[in-house]
């Protein structure tokens, strides 16, 4: 058994040992893009017979899981900017998969919802996306991964860059997206 | 002192009250693309003076680490698809930043390398680019940035997505990049 002390010293080192080996090591950024590149590479292995990009599969489940909402709160929702949700729509709609109407009160706020096929497009793909977020952390031992997933959730939650793209953490709902 | 297994179940429970707040954090890969979207955020927001994305700043470096290089060597080298290479370099060349010939052993071959302009730009970003790596990491507590990193860098290593666009880290050269 370490003791915290001994799990740093040992990181140290290990880190010095890597970064030596590349320059990119020591880039906080280029791992993060790298890993990212990574994911997304999985994400198209897992689910290619669906056609659905990752970003696309946040639209729509954000409307599974908070049903009809306006294109504005959706963009928050997902931490996407409202200008590509708006380039993301026309094409779920166009594939039958969410439908568009005017807010009732106010003609220029555009709702959005899940059609039954969006709603079981979502269903049918979730297997396959969870085995695309599982590999992405497959080479850490098990043990690590909650601490990884952990200090990843920090960083988001911290939010510590002014000018991203706004997110807005909403809390779950009490039924579970399926 | 805690030991391993403490930090286990502690990191264990403390991610289960996090992902009650929010579906997101249950999912590593929308964790990652909000980490790489904050990471550009903070890339913009240190070197908007300079108007080089990562991914220029990324090709730029590797130039000035490794010389004049073929295009497609280049492209490995930092993980783009060649055709986002054949992109980037246009518009750099563009602004005098680096310049790019036909090999003479072979005319189809591009090769590019930094013009002086472009190795100055480099050095010149060079610390406001740091400190856009720094403030990436900046919410967790010191001690357990080293960490942080070494697991990034075995995610990065282990390249477990096939069909990932490739990457190839080449050993450092002995001069260090400035």
């Amino acid at each position: 058994m370490q003791n915290d002390d001994d799990t740093v010293s040992l990181a140290r080192a290990t880190l010095a040992t890597a970064q030596h080996k590349s320059l990119l090591f020591t880039r906080p950024g280029f791992l993060i893009r790298r890993l990212h590149q990574i994911h997304s590479a999985l994400f198209l292995e897992e689910t290619r017979e669906f056609g659905v990009t990752p970003v696309q599969y946040s639209l729509l489940t954000a409307l599974s899981q908070h049903g009809e909402m306006e294109q504005g709160t959706l963009a928050l929702e997902i931490g996407l900017e409202r200008t590509s949700v708006a380039e993301v729509i026309p094409r779920l709609q166009e594939r039958g998969l969410i439908e568009r109407r005017q807010a009732p009160q106010d003609k220029r706020v555009k709702r959005v919802r899940l059609t039954r096929k969006g709603r079981n497009l979502v269903n049918k793909m979730a297997p396959a996306v969870q085995r695309a977020h599982d590999r992405s952390l497959d080479p850490l031992p098990p043990e690590e991964r909650d601490l990884f997933m952990l200090k990843l959730i920090q960083l988001v939650e911290a939010s510590h860059a002014p000018s991203a793209v706004p997110l807005r953490l909403r809390p779950r709902k009490g039924g579970e997206e399926k």
